[in-house]
């Protein structure tokens, strides 16, 4: 079942963009997911395509025009998530993208200017999703983030493993460090135990590691964490 | 001034991309800022062009190499930060966009396959920074999000003016909700305090509305807020 990405934007010719290449590339080649970009200002009514407007009340900046904006949404809705890329939205997850990831795909609204107007997020159902505490310059980069998220979960896309860094955050921790040969490099040596090819040593140093940096960079996750009990593994949280 | 940015990736065409149109594609074609984007396996010294390895201690992926990576980061040194796109980093902030935006450049390395060896992070002083908990299949989707949220406050990119969506997070609010033409739509109007003409009522409306959102979807943020007091601004957090 092919993943079906639609992003509205006013800049449609940033995509597939960065997804055409690589792992997300290949992917959209072999079907396994399809992405269509429309253009809201296609959506306009008047001879300039105007899709914003000042906002109610005064102030900076332009707002997107809900009528507008809706018809461009009603357009493509069916029964996938429409997600609005917005500061103001709750903070995307790797649970998040995992739900994302087994749906039928996501419609994803691109703001531009000083935001949307508020009556169209909340007729059309707008999701707000936020990909972290910045501004940027408009919703196109939060699109790529979710969608390269999501499209390396899809069935055959990175093979069957979980990657380390998935089963940490699962974990509610950051992994632990990494390395690779040269054994010394620069008089580093790799640490002694990774070579010991005693697995039960090398499983603790990592979890070890990985416990230790979370405390010390993540305090907020770190508080989340529940540590493996009686070889059982804690239910990750959600 | 410009701003130089150098990204060092196994996919250089990634770049431009989505940074060469609208506002961060103009301010690169009027000199504003500079983006180079080298290829991390031209470092490589064998035949086949081999970055990675497979991880000390076993496990999962392969790992970039430290000694690949350190002679790609040499061979553009100089004193701009050199910051790693990495799950495992500090969770990117509008601050440190801010900071960055104020300094000459940035060195963005950015992560495929498992990880980077940990000597070349600590060697080279690589400052390891996470746009949110989720994973991408690299780097390069967060190196465009770095660069898309420092280019729109390099000089003369935005205009003057502060977005209200930074002002906020100046403040630790969300934004408050936006409204525009046409008054009323499918049967919603505007807030009639929008309309009032009433500009201290607007104010106050506006102050309350970012308030209850906030609260409500980002009960984290909201705890380090600092109202106004006594008209003079809270000094924000950092």
């Amino acid at each position: 079942m092919t993943f079906r990405a639609t992003v509205l934007t006013l800049y449609p010719d940033m995509f597939p963009g960065p997804l055409g290449m690589a792992l997300a590339g290949r992917a959209l080649q072999n079907g396994t997911w399809s992405l269509q970009a429309l253009n809201i200002r296609d959506f306009a009514e008047d001879r300039h395509r105007t899709v914003d407007d000042t906002p109610a009340g005064g102030g900076a900046g332009m707002v997107m025009r809900a009528d507008i904006l809706a018809k461009a949404i009603d357009h493509v809705s069916d029964d996938r998530p429409r997600l609005l890329m917005s500061p103001r939205g709750k903070p995307l997850t790797q649970h998040r993208v995992r739900e994302l990831a087994a749906g039928p795909g996501a419609v994803l609204v691109c703001g531009r200017f000083e935001g949307v107007d508020q009556r169209v997020i909340e007729s059309r159902g707008l999701e707000e999703v936020s990909i972290g505490d910045y501004i940027l310059s408009g919703g196109e980069a939060a699109a790529h983030v979710v969608l390269d998220a999501v499209v390396r979960l899809l069935p055959g896309v990175m093979g069957n493993a979980l990657s380390g860094d998935e089963e940490s955050f699962e974990n509610n921790l950051l992994e632990h460090p990494h390395y690779t040969r040269p054994p010394e490099w620069e008089g580093q040596p790799i640490p002694a135990v990774l070579l010991s090819g005693d697995h039960g040593k090398i499983c603790a140093w990592r979890r070890a590691e990985a416990e230790r940096l979370t405390a010390l960079r993540r305090p907020d996750l770190f508080s989340r964490y529940q540590p493996f009990v009686g070889g059982k593994k804690a239910k990750p949280e959600t």
